[in-house]
């Protein structure tokens, strides 16, 4: 069976309450509930972890390197943590970064994520969605895979 | 019943043949014929266009405009074609893009698009079930949706 | 009597319909009636063409050149089409770079044109009238000249 | 009746004797009598004001701020005077930003105008005819307006 | 009865024995002692934090969202933690950003601040009175407001 | 008793009509006003200036050389001039920068100030109320000083 | 016997007619010309394509991927295009890159190629001379080779 | 007796098992065992430390300001982290930077050492023997010292 | 008799009284007074001019366009004014720039020098005897001349 | 008879043992007399020079100003030795720089040439042969020259 | 018998008179001096060379090929020198680049290291010492090795 | 007696020959020649040298140290020499940076002086006269010095 983690970073607990117009309005832990649902249809074993603390995502990451795969919303960390992202060099399993809002679309220091070059791939702009995304594109549930 | 475009923009069609360790051994009518089936098996019509040429690009976005969605990949045009960026802003319907290879893991050149900030979102790195999950993503096919 | 020749680049043609508070609710073809009409008024023969292609507007560019003046709106080749200016250092008719918006007060990247240093001049922010006060321009229609 | 307010900055005063290839050989005082009487023709009426000084021309900025429009050469000032740009930021009237010589041809710190974002648009390259038709453009004066 | 909450980082526990002469004599104790009196005079409640860790400041500042202000001194974190400014655009109390030293006067990495953008406003070099004068400034203490 | 000059720099005059939501509805009169009252209040004579002139905004810098401090707000030259940053490093008393909005919220070239570093500290955002800060701040008015 | 496709793009249809004192006085088709007299003296075979397109020229890259070798004159592609690099990269044969006059001798922006880095090498400022040029080095016409 | 901590930061806990051809076979516990050794010989004493947490490295460095000096691998912290910058810069004993490989041959983020500036000195590139090194160098173990 | 205009710009006035370590300690009256001996000397006529105001010296260097040369220390505005850039190239007579301390050892901005372009030549770095070296390459008073 | 001069700079002597994958195996010696060959053969007279020195190097450019053209491979000069292209902008025989590596597939400073401006043209990524397609270019051996 | 060669560069002549607060008072005589001495008590036989020559460096690199590894304070070429940069790449010994004092904490240009990338490491800083320490890491004199 | 050094750098020994329209048609002989005599009248001793090598001008800087002053041209040194810099650093006497032409009215590089911040002053433009009026400044022959 495999075990995927999921790990969200700083301000993300605020889900729901932040920000509904660009965040939309389901909280962490109502996302976390439908990833979990749609993962056990799929028979893959899901671990969920959110901080607000830099070290404690390293932690977090290194912990999971026996895991089949990482979905890594790593908030603002994304925009400068190179310990993350050397966390992320530094195991094996594929990490598929994923963003709620198309940062692409904000201010230009959102466009720039230092952690993209290690991860497998990025999934941006669709909302609380793109966890499910991410989920289907890392335990191989796209149809002919 | 929706409709969904499917673009390519150019040197797609070498797909297969091409540097197939980077963008995989797949044929563009393969992975084609792979969309639109799961496609048909979600009530979704698809359509199917390519070219090398930058302005008959922006004539497929055009005409693209009373469709649902339009699934990207604007190949090299990404990085620096406004005009497809003018068209994709132009017209109503959401264009998620698609690239399959990790492009942040690439050269600079390639991190930057000039057309994410006018998409829905962006999906890459995850090989040819990028254009799935972009399916998956338009047609609202994620559970709980 | 003198000959005109009026070029427009990508998505000109969705003049109108495409975000009317940003580029009026004008159509091409109504401006370029308003142009025809003016231009009989001043014994000036128009010519109109329009084209999403880079390569057809450098063609076109090409044809007129044994025409007295080009007015030319380039869209989004503006900002990147060294191909157009070439294109213009190549031919000896004054060329009139006219914009519906001010493009200034847009986007960063609309505010470098890399076709303004070959052009005789630049009309940008008075809407369609752009295209008529560039009519003037180059056929010496001012009083005094 | 209308009122245009028409502005001009540093060095302007020396027009007809400074290089003139570049800025031509007509004086100030014939290009803003051409303004005027073109201006009569078309019923509006127009006021004059030059200064080398920074400060003055803000000041002349705000006491035009009960005319219908300014017709504006910042010269030198255009590329980086934000007092003047403020200026034209605080008052309601539109202003047209002029420009003898085509500026985007010249040096590279001429491309730059701090001040194009706040005004209606700009016209530059067509000689002192950029006044008269900057009063076209201000005072509606282009057919099918 | 207002509640306004007082936000240090990193290295301001030193303060008093780190570098004196740039950042005073005076510990951070006894900096928070004045500013607690001075709080209780106006009827303001204060509460206090100091960390090392941009996570914990995170969770301080979420901690804090029911308050009516925060005075955050954010040292060194000032000038990179985009965790932080999220975290500040994610609630509702503004937040008055102080710093002890004139930062603009200091190394160029101080010149920036990444959280200004979305704080209510800056108080920068005039030690510790800082806080003080952002006291007023949250509190409404100042005459006439 | 101690004397406090407070100049203001260009566009200011127009406070209470220009753009009130950026700026407030207060005059710079009414906010003289209540600077003099305040100071009066804290036996502190308070001498006022305005002008749109860079060079008179150096003259009555260098004509404040005598007295205990200035509070200053340059307005736009905040962001380029050099003469007044002179003009500050060449005389002795303390000078406070003032700005009414958050500059750092806004225009990128807002984000810069040539005479942060040879003031002796900013206080950004709080409205007129930046003006009675200043005041504390350089007569020493806040409590334990 | 080896097969050689010569590829030219925009603009170098007008040789001879534009700037003659840049580019010569030779017109293409003599240039052609020549090139396929010295090929057929040394057995190779050669054929001959322009167009003003940057598609038609992404078309024409990919028809040549049988052939021996490229000699290519991208014209103003050469600065921006990216398609066309990604098509060099995807096929096998070797390319030379020519160009007429040299780049480095003029603009900036002409200073930059993207093509460059996947090509064999460049040859340039030599005038029509550095067709025979690529030739001879994609032929193995040099003595001793 | 002279007294040394030996502070390692992020991802330093994973080595032996990380990329091994980049940071060597050795783990952290072997190199720390290494190095006591030797400062055993050379009479000296040593205290070890390994955090993921920038915060808890900050309060590490301010522990240890009472030892006779610090060797730091602050591993990718070394290129953003002005918090830990500002607390060396807060106490008084030398610290000698250490990094495994040669990061002058990696990626350019990590050419910059935004700590360096505030260190005694910086050796990188000789694998573990590095710890070695800056023990001799601050404990004076050169000879003619 | 030649003539020859010394112009000093923004607070130049205050030479003597201000930082005199950087300055020296001579007033701007007695270099004035030196320049006006040495030049009686050598048969030149010198007048003098100062002002703190930008406008001001755009003025003055038109007003000296009869005379044969002109010595110009523009204090700050050196580093931006376009303005005065444009005087100078507006006129015939030959400009020398004179700086009284090495503006090549200071802040970065002093580095700049906007008007050099335009002017003769430079000398800086020779404190007050600046204006007579400048007075004898302007006069043409080196022997051998 | 012509006279050409090759000039090698720094370590091109150790051309063959040099990482021959990237400069190929065969020694300076034996591409020297392989141009001396066919030069002989064209009527052509060779002088060959090497040196690691850039003064040297301007000496023996300065030193055939009496030739009829110069190959010149002035290896990591190339990038930043202004005296060089000042060398080579002071005499008149035209100067063909040659590159044995294709330096735009390099590293980034590899692609700048600070000669190449003054420069008659380039051959850069055919190896050894760039020396004889240079001699070619310089003795007008190319056909229908 | 290991050997190693020690090379200095330009300016290190000077060494024991030159800014002695900056490099000590030690010349570079005595340096060598005691890096022999305990060379010899590790069984290493060692040669000293010093050149303000940057083309003699090169010569001396290239000299010392056959060597164990090579000392190298390049001194300001270290900043600039791609020339001994591509001798050190062209040769097998590993060089310990050494410089006596903090290049990181003094002017920006000193920060980048041209020849790093291709040397085995770093040491900056620990003065004189530092001669020793390349020492010991190039002749694995480091225990535990 | 004083005694001032008078070094030239690369290329300077064509004086006269290169370029005469930039560089004026005396030769580098007669300039000394015209130096020594006026040197003699003023009763200072003048030694000249000239070198186009980088290495020999950092020597020759190094073997002045004992002189009273040195009039340097260091010709495109002027612009990357940091070891021509470091050597004026380390040596006593004052140095006199001279150019011939306007430097600051040619190309990009040659406004960058790597060596200004290192002298006493500079002076530029005024063609060979420069020499005379750094000896002048050199030796305090300037009236009321």
């Amino acid at each position: 069976m495999k075990r995927i983690t999921v790990i969200n970073g700083p301000n993300l607990n605020l889900l729901g309450t932040r920000e509904p117009d660009k965040y939309g309005a389901e909280t962490l832990g109502s996302i976390n509930a439908r990833v979990a649902a749609e993962a056990s249809r799929l028979g893959v074993e899901c671990e969920f972890f959110q901080s607000n603390s830099e070290g404690e995502l390293v932690d977090a990451i290194q912990g999971a390197r026996e895991s089949d795969g990482i979905i890594l919303n790593a908030g603002a960390y994304t925009h400068y943590s190179i310990a993350i992202r050397d966390a992320i060099a530094a195991i094996a399993p594929p990490v598929a970064e994923v963003h709620i809002s198309n940062v692409h679309a904000r201010e230009d220091f959102r466009r720039v994520s230092v952690i993209a070059p290690v991860c497998r791939g990025v999934i941006a702009g669709f909302g609380a969605d793109g966890y499910i995304l991410a989920l289907y594109a890392l335990s191989g549930a796209t149809p002919g895979h």
